[in-house]
């Protein structure tokens, strides 16, 4: 028999902590700034938002914070997730380097989005919230959370951005075989969502009108608290269970990745993987690479400003230091719809500001090539976002191939392609868009950057 | 921490043999006719279509056959599948019964069917086969064949029904993504096809026509074989990894199932997890009930007769004896496609004939309520086919309930409903037809049974 292909993990593996890079950084991150007095927020700023728990978390300073038992136990159901030598690709590729994957399409949602989900719904339910409400896109992130608000008894209002809505029914019908209530933004039951309808009727809606109206409805009743699913440090803290157990594996496998590779929307998934191998090289462990690739229709790590931006399109949020592209950036539209977003998490933006990571970008033609040479390589069909990493790894590989030099490479392929086949069937066509990131629309954006009195 | 949810094996756990049921048989299999003398087929008969490998397993009386390294290399990309105890369903259903459930939704195509896939994708390969031709539905099959022929270097020609070609994309787009060609049944390509679509050029195919194409082109090219995806002993044979995984994860549970669940259109994932366990008893080990579970629409073990029939519509098949419900009977549309046979595998027949197992059907809306059950309890959405085993393992469990008797139930999760999510929207807009079977309809089918003098 051949080597191993996949190491796993026994249940009693699944992390008991989550990892906070921010005790291991050598510098503070820029504080959040309130947009009406230019002054740092406090934890009241965000408690009609978030039960007190998660906004703990999201300004915590200690380097392990302990996932609760319940939240393990729901963890267990899918976690740990393998993680899997690419022998398939590497012959397909001829490369002497080694290459890793480890593998969050296993969950329940296809994706590593549970991974904060499950947390999310946790303490809401712990503090005594009956109901969450949050935007969604494509739907990864909403069927996350209906997942997990199915489990612990939550109700759940996904405001979907009508194009979407239409146009993508099967991840709305996941969400509803979840028993979460799905509605198609804009909607009549907010005001934003009025306000906008009544200039727009067929307005086909925005992630930034969404989340508009999942904040207004938390906003506004005093037992529905919002979710968001990606940026928020608490977001990305519950991710870090992904390299906790990769680490682990890769001991297994004997082998240390030089390289490690991950694609970025918001950043959650690319943390998850990459906090945990940086923080042991913080403290003194082995050197190693990381590499963030985004698209090149959105390309805030690699193009756009390090500066104070909104969340959101309606400025509705507090103001963040972060890679952006100007809060009133609409990009171009192509299928990784989890990448695209118009900043970029505030942490993974640091991260990039003390060179601890370096990014890169590519067009989705190519990505999805690669994505096919990997689904026939390793029979798993990757998301339009997971293509991304793959691209990634690939070229790293390629360049190891080049350089005669057998380094071993890791990604995250964080999830499965099962809701996306629209996607490859326009990759086959010959129909998808690559459109380039115009420069104008990119000078045009920042000039609409506020103006904050930064530190 | 709770009890352990999940059971997995180690890759050096996948089975190192196949388990061949016929072995432990009081009585063996009838024989299989040749239409045009009445008497049994030799090996000579099938060459044109299969390896001699596939042949020899076909008939074959070794209890065990031996897994070439090759066929164990791919299975260890997915497997061993996990064993999961159905604890979530257990809380909603109050039951003491304790659940169980096989999961092969894991799989590159998401179901059991990549276990005959790969084997059967080996062998051709082995034997010096160029390309491979077979016919599919709704696609779950053409992708698992898709994704084998990927990984052993075979093209492969997919004949899908038109009607699936057209409402049912993605699957198609899946096969694609694997690197096959996916042809719309009735097709220009073949004899067969020209021959229906100059009498009916609307015709929406049926997999009758679909297997009439797909054997034509097998049958006259000398490079070219079949394959098939359920029904043969070889096949069924193939998915007993299934089963002999179960068994071992089953002892680390410390519990052995009383009660053994399984869908069954063809019979091939019911047959897959049974048979090791019927093996165990029929060699003097534990009772147990084994209970199949069909669609009402397509009852074929429950209301057919078991006679001599042609296993397609078109009759270019060998006859086979098995409960059927005429090879001119048309199931009514229902969203299990993978039930939706005429026949039943004759492997599967004989041990209803034996006794060694129970049938019971159901309607496909009751199939979706206990979907959307085990869904919101255990985060995974079941295929259609799927739904049928969690709403036999429901009430088994409920019938404990009533009886206040704690017994152990296992069934097989043949694949997720990723790519059936129509479906789920259907049945949460009470869109659902659960047309009763036709008791004409299956006299008039009965009717069109062949004479045979049999054995």
């Amino acid at each position: 028999m051949s080597d191993t292909i996949k190491y796993l993990l026994s249940e009693d593996q699944v992390p008991k902590v989550w990892y906070n890079i921010l005790a291991d950084l050598p510098e503070p991150l820029p504080p959040v700034i309130h947009p009406g007095t230019g002054q740092p927020i406090g934890p009241d700023d965000l408690a009609p938002l978030f039960p007190m728990a998660l906004i703990g978390q999201e300004v915590s300073a200690d380097r392990e914070i302990e996932i609760p038992d319940p939240v393990r136990d729901v963890y267990r159901t899918w976690r740990p997730t393998p993680l899997h030598r690419a022998r398939g690709l590497e012959k397909v590729l001829d490369t002497p380097a080694k290459i890793y994957y480890k593998y969050e399409g296993v969950s329940p949602a296809g994706s590593h989005k549970p991974n904060t989900a499950v947390a999310q719904a946790f303490y809401n339910k712990d503090s005594g919230v009956k109901r969450l409400s949050t935007e969604t896109g494509a739907g990864q992130w909403g069927s996350a959370l209906a997942f997990a608000c199915a489990h612990f008894g939550l109700e759940l209002d996904v405001f979907m951005v009508r194009v979407s809505f239409d146009q993508k029914p099967y991840r709305r019908a996941m969400m509803e075989t979840f028993g979460a209530r799905c509605v198609a933004s804009p909607s009549e039951e907010t005001q934003s969502g009025r306000a906008i309808l009544a200039e727009h009727p067929d307005s086909a809606g925005s992630l930034g009108i969404a989340i508009s109206e999942a904040v207004e409805v938390a906003a506004q009743s005093d037992d529905t608290k919002y979710a968001l699913g990606s940026v928020l440090n608490h977001v990305l803290l519950h991710q870090t269970v992904v390299g906790q157990e990769a680490m682990l594996q890769m001991e297994m496998a004997g082998n240390w990745p030089d390289i490690l590779v991950g694609c970025t929307g918001g950043g959650s998934n690319f943390s998850g993987l990459v906090c945990p191998f940086l923080g042991a090289k913080l403290r003194g462990g082995a050197g190693i690479r990381v590499v963030a690739v985004e698209p090149a229709a959105c390309p805030s790590l690699t193009r756009g400003e390090y500066a104070y931006d909104f969340g959101d399109t309606s400025h509705l949020t507090p103001l963040v230091k972060m890679h952006t592209l100007g809060s009133t950036f609409v990009p171009p539209p192509f299928h990784a719809g989890g990448l695209r977003y118009h900043g970029m998490a505030p942490l993974v933006s640091h991260l990039k500001q003390l060179d601890l990571i370096e990014a890169k970008s590519y067009h989705q033609t190519e990505c999805f090539a690669a994505g096919v040479q990997f689904a026939r390589a390793e029979g798993i069909v990757p998301a339009p976002e997971a293509n991304h990493a793959v691209k990634g790894a690939i070229d790293e590989a390629l360049a190891c191939k080049e350089a005669g030099i057998g380094r071993t490479i890791l990604f995250n392929l964080c999830g499965h392609g099962h809701f996306d086949m629209q996607a490859y069937t326009d990759y086959f066509a010959g129909r998808l868009n690559d459109q380039s990131y115009a420069e104008s629309e990119l000078a045009m954006a920042l000039s609409g950057l506020p103006s904050v009195a930064a530190e």
